[in-house]
């Protein structure tokens, strides 16, 4: 049976990003599962990027281009990253765990998208509003839900809508043991796994095309501009 | 000037769940908060309830119905509270923090809303979808993201959809204090709660609507009863 | 060959408080590894107890006892559980896994010990000064760490102290799947998880030993009621 | 009146890392605060140091060496790092609040230090056996307790201890803010801040005192090595 209803996502960007430790060409067991919701965006027609972090050079800090604020740093690729994140519809970070956590890497991710969060659309917002974010966790035994908390709350505090079941992933039984491309780990055919990722996957362009084709959120109620004007729109302080 | 293009918010519901482990009538600074963001919903039109789920015997377990899991447990009112959560198309969890962690409450709430997730919708999808989320945290000195992380977390994971800036709360400076409607906090103006509070009480409300308006998310690509089906959309295990 | 130097461990008392959702008699996967560990402490000569939280009425609340807080609490065990957790050296906090979190009754165990914690002993000291504690997590895929991070913290923040490797537990491949004492889940001969059970059961033993016999810690630098009669020892502010 | 019990700490050694993300000579809030507790070490006749990771050139990765794993990899400053944590008793961490997390720079020093962390020392034992761990949060709105729960609970899985009230911090009222330094904060007197700061330096220093003197942990129970070589002292699963 042709699917009838199925949806023109034609118009849609997403750029994954990989925060593994490991610079390319190594193996990343994170891209690994990456590429899997990429396979689905690309054969549905949205155009992406894939890239790795850790292959760029980025400053620490949290301004948008850190060789701005101190002479010690010579060189900082995030105003290059950045353009790509702001040109995508779809933000996919994915990270491996270690001890429990999201890498490094991803976390300095996190601080250089907050480092833009002061700027705002041309309606006023925050300037990833109308954009949806989601995330791909690998390890080999512990932490997806803990590192998935983190990455989709720093995302919708910044702006990003996230639709639901909107983080996937794949770790093995508790304790060291093979990583998700390893033979050994049977991890590429694990059901769970492949439905979260498909799911996922979905669950982002469905959202992200309802939002890009209403033009993303309407003003009313949530422009830092407005409120700044003095607009309060229905808020009232009841409580006095 | 008039808010020409003021959404109609008319047709939304909103459930407003607060996890203070103070039954009623003892004062409890969460409701305080929650009734902010409530009174914006009831202003534009939206039927709004906030209840206590502490009022309520809820029993321990993740089933919908313990009483018929334990012959022990005589009582357990969470199928009265589900169908509220059912007919709702926001929730808003509200908790304080303790220790740096949301109450116990919240967590229980957040077990019982999970014990439904295997329930399906009318087109096969996990029951809460279509459904937006937010919450707010009040406490007297530290964790108000720590709390949003884990309940936005559970929230999505079951199906619910998230809007930007879907967490607000008030927290006063490190350490023991007044908490937030003691008068000695003067928390009632702080500007940063406000405003925060606001613009999620309307993104929820913007998000909510759009979602209704187009029957919540299109089964193509997230139906669980298609997936086991056989039905795999556009996944496909590209690593071998 | 004999262990000569095999520390007597006699002395110390351990309480296990296994925060599982289900009453007694109820099979509890988490009570399966819990009593792994302590069949290693009672055959060290320790007096070890093992109860559920979820068996005992405990009220909602942070107050030592809420019945004296409010009316419409009628009873409040938790007075009669302080009393095993104030006579113990070792506590032993279990769990199982839910969404990733911790249960609501171990959350509702924290708030509880955290209501005690304005309570000083002998010494002027915050009353868990001289103890130890650990934890034990269970889940069929994921969270042990998280869950883990969550409940350390929270008992040495309150005075406990942490010997290294304090946690442990067994979950599975992500995904639902069997307990840990299914026979399906082959967790019994995990060697991670028994090496990782016994290693946190003996140092929490060395570390109790050590704490008991040195009369615990000295008042010098961390009694409550000297620094509020302004004892300060070496405390300077050194940025002004 | 004299303390006639003062301790003699003076055979102990005390790193301090700062993972602010500001190179020196830059202004940091959080070693404003770490200067507080090295001011009590140094006056109690501890050898200190602090230094700022972000001053160092620190390798992606979790291996000992980066530049051994990695060709394109030139320099790794971590094993000059290591050095001197493993020459310290007591390890301290300073960390800034970004979105609620620790810094990327902290999470990179937990995987360089997990990274070693299955080198044994002399005895079969896990390397940081036998040290002892805390932490030192600054922000201006939230998260100490989130960030102290990751921090903590890293070094005692792999071998720290951790004393009664290892944390500490300075945070403002929720939203945006001045900082611990600046002097519209008011951050210098806080006496909570200021007594738990002076309390964690203290149980540092009473229990890594306490280790030193009885040769670190016992080997009965915890050694790697006599595990692998089939040793389970009282371990026995007694689900079988």
């Amino acid at each position: 049976m042709p699917n009838l209803d199925k949806p023109d996502f034609s118009k849609l960007k997403a750029l994954y990003i990989n925060c593994t430790l490991k610079k390319s060409p190594a193996q990343s067991h994170t891209a690994g599962l990456m590429e899997v919701s990429r396979h689905i965006m690309e054969a549905e027609g949205v155009a992406t990027e894939l890239l790795r972090l850790v292959d760029y050079d980025i400053a620490p800090g949290v301004q948008p281009d850190m060789t701005k604020e101190d002479d010690s740093i010579k060189k900082d690729d995030w105003p290059e990253v950045y353009k790509k994140v702001k040109a995508a519809d779809i933000l996919v970070i994915g990270t491996p765990i270690w001890l429990g956590e999201r890498s490094s890497v991803a976390t300095q991710l996190v601080e250089r998208l907050y480092a833009m969060s002061a700027k705002q659309n041309e309606k006023g917002q925050y300037v990833y509003y109308g954009k949806v974010g989601g995330c791909i966790i690998t390890g080999n035994e512990d932490g997806i839900k803990h590192c998935a908390m983190g990455l989709l709350y720093a995302m919708q505090h910044i702006g990003y809508s996230t639709p639901p079941q909107a983080d996937c992933g794949w770790i093995g039984e508790v304790g060291p043991g093979p990583s998700y491309l390893d033979e050994k780990a049977n991890a590429l055919d694990n059901s769970f796994t492949n439905r979260n990722t498909t799911f996922m996957t979905y669950n982002l362009l469905h959202l992200a095309k309802l939002l890009k084709e209403n033009g993303g959120y309407s003003t009313y109620g949530n422009s830092v501009k407005e409120w700044e004007d003095g607009e309060r729109w229905e808020f009232k302080q009841v409580n006095k």
